[in-house]
């Protein structure tokens, strides 16, 4: 198939208000994500909250395969029309990866439809993702464990519904376990969420982390070219005799 | 456990506009759906659209075990409000059971994050639904086939999730299958969609129909006393050493 | 419903061996897990490896709706006979729940399909069962967390297919996470793998674990009094006109 | 990737009998699977059951991605030996799609646990196989329906664990309905089941059959080189301290 187009969007707002986050992300996560992705062989993109539009106008989106969602602190601010532009997209087909603390942007709590709440603690924690479903594509060249040596913790319960797949759960030094990589199929769209990463420790620098968003990108492009006819229909002639 | 408590919600506009739905369902299809429940032993009330806040206020909802949706033409006139407070109860552990074309109600589409769309057509064909998982609660006493011998057609796609437990699926006449018995973990909540129903026919005075939708309530009354703690929280201390 | 019959199997080698197992369970642990079962007002029958047919004849299995197993050491030793047998019986209706090591058993592996591997260490680690589906009847009054003192460590990845239900995730302070309730459906019957248990640490006499033991015995009963109809059939006359 | 080497397995006994299956595949059914997946670039290879090893040594295996299976009258003259060569396998990683009455071949049933029984009619009805999920890699480039003008109809229930994930629902004019096409993971391997195909009609010469079959064996290559260890293992190093 021809170049898989990315587009990633970042909240862009902790990196560049000093301290850890702007030590960390100096240019910003997103500028992290767009040189793995393009690092990968994708087209990207970046688009960030305080464009107009978020950076997310209908002729942005209409040219993404997949979008990658970053946001932590100002969730509220992305507006409606937004996410329901994003919503009918993917559900028209475009992937979309959540990452980390967007399992609590308005896009993943829409498309969920639950609260997407969890328990968390930011005490640097070691964090290990055990691979349940080795055959998946998005685990392809990925060992059976990534070890996370400074993560945020996030434990269950995550109330999500069932992910669709299963394929990566998590263990976390402090006690805590967590579904740490879930699919799902919505509309003709594919939703990843992925749990590691954060805002103030370099992990969208770990190769193996690089490896399995790397994957995810890929499994979540959509070849649907399927034209499904909704609403009223026929009989076909040929059960009417 | 004590009476299982079921709100029976319904739209109640087309029974009271003359025509073949009010010859139908004279009373409305709540009234009929209530005796139905009754006649399960279970503690029944009902609410309609043009009741103060629908007829489900807070104190409504609180006291209810299982709520079951019939609407049709006015999805729309369904206040966002109580919408939102059915879907926090839902979440909470109360179940929901939706009928026939409540697969459009707002309530149904914000829990399940799609569009919902299907294709349909009214003209009175034989339906059979067949069960599909003969061990599941929803599928006690009921035969290994349902035959309603004039139904409105709802074929697939579907436009859902793909469903936690697919109970039943539906052959039409005229050439089209869909998924009509579906259950949902959405939160603490069980969601059962059930696609047999119309206002025009007496599907709902059919003994096998009337059976599932007993084991439906059963079925989607959460024994939830768990109670979850979301937010931060601190390492256990056992952990700490 | 009528009381349940559940019978209880226990290789019942271990405790006849001295030393550890018999100092945890001296008269077996099939013992324990009856008077656990007797106690929430079940029906309770015990067998064992060395009776004749294992203590598992047709006339015992089919006076059964739960069967718990408890195998380790001798799992080679159960018959293939009695094996299908009760392999018959699950899909048939039969509930089955394999307990801890019993993942390596003949008929837990033959109704999965594939090996049940998985990593293993016994170092009497601390174990966290973590609640992931709150609202499942095998959660009913359990807490969002048990901790399970000293266990046996039973990492991921766990060769089995992905459940139908994913109820319980483990936690294990060395470092591993385990699928540790995982109900599946097979046939007209149920399936409960549950991990906490081992010969040398008291287990099932914890009051958490046992709350899910008897859930778990609840909800494999099976209501099936459904006839399905396999082989050639015949078109219903009214399709054939 | 480098080519996919698929292996296309048939009994190979109905067509050399004369009557309408030797006219309708005079060359046997595997010779226009293989055709169909040369044309799609894959390196094809043959095997019969009357061939020592029926054709499935452990070379042959070893040098194969992705195995098709065909077989009807002759299930029970498959060595289990051979059965259980081919399950070692899927469970390594190699794909297997079970084509038509392959439901109650030995490899099927063994990987499934359950009996795969079904409903069967051969009257040559018409089939509509729905697509159901519409983003799936084997639904790519198919139509929201294909139609079979000539069909041997498999009716519910089919006996098999509910699949991971269901693409495909058939219609049969007779009044049936099936989950004609299943997506299970077991293992490390990928298995698909296909209803439509028989040895009287030639379903398999119809392109839209053809794309699945194409998009099957493209979705059941598992990438999988991730060696996953099970038995016994030690506390991580970090874990100790």
């Amino acid at each position: 198939m021809s170049q898989i187009r990315v587009t990633v969007w970042n909240e862009f707002r902790h990196e560049r208000e000093g301290g850890e986050a702007e030590e960390c992300y100096p240019e910003g996560i997103h500028t992290v994500l767009a040189e793995l992705f393009e690092s990968e062989g994708f087209d990207v993109e970046t688009a960030t909250l305080d464009e107009p539009e978020h950076g997310l106008s209908e002729d942005v989106i209409e040219e993404t395969d997949v979008l990658t969602w970053w946001g932590h602190a100002a969730h509220d601010e992305v507006a409606d029309e937004v996410v329901e532009r994003v919503r009918q997209h993917v559900l028209d087909g475009m992937g979309l990866i959540v990452l980390h603390s967007g399992h609590f942007s308005k896009i993943f709590k829409r498309l969920m439809g639950t609260t997407c709440d969890l328990k968390w603690r930011n005490e640097g924690e070691r964090e290990r993702l055990w691979t349940v479903e080795p055959s998946h594509p998005i685990a392809k060249g990925v060992d059976e464990q990534i070890v996370v040596p400074t993560a945020e913790m996030y434990g269950e319960r995550f109330d999500v519904p069932a992910p669709d797949e299963l394929v990566f759960m998590s263990w976390f030094e402090g006690g805590e376990v967590f579904r740490s990589g879930c699919c799902y199929r919505r509309g003709s769209g594919r939703v990843f969420y992925f749990q590691p990463g954060h805002e103030t420790y370099p992990i969208y620098q770990q190769p193996e982390i690089r490896q399995v968003l790397g994957n995810a990108v890929e499994w979540a492009v959509s070849d649907d070219n399927q034209r499904t006819e909704y609403g009223e229909v026929a009989i076909p002639p040929e059960e009417c005799e």
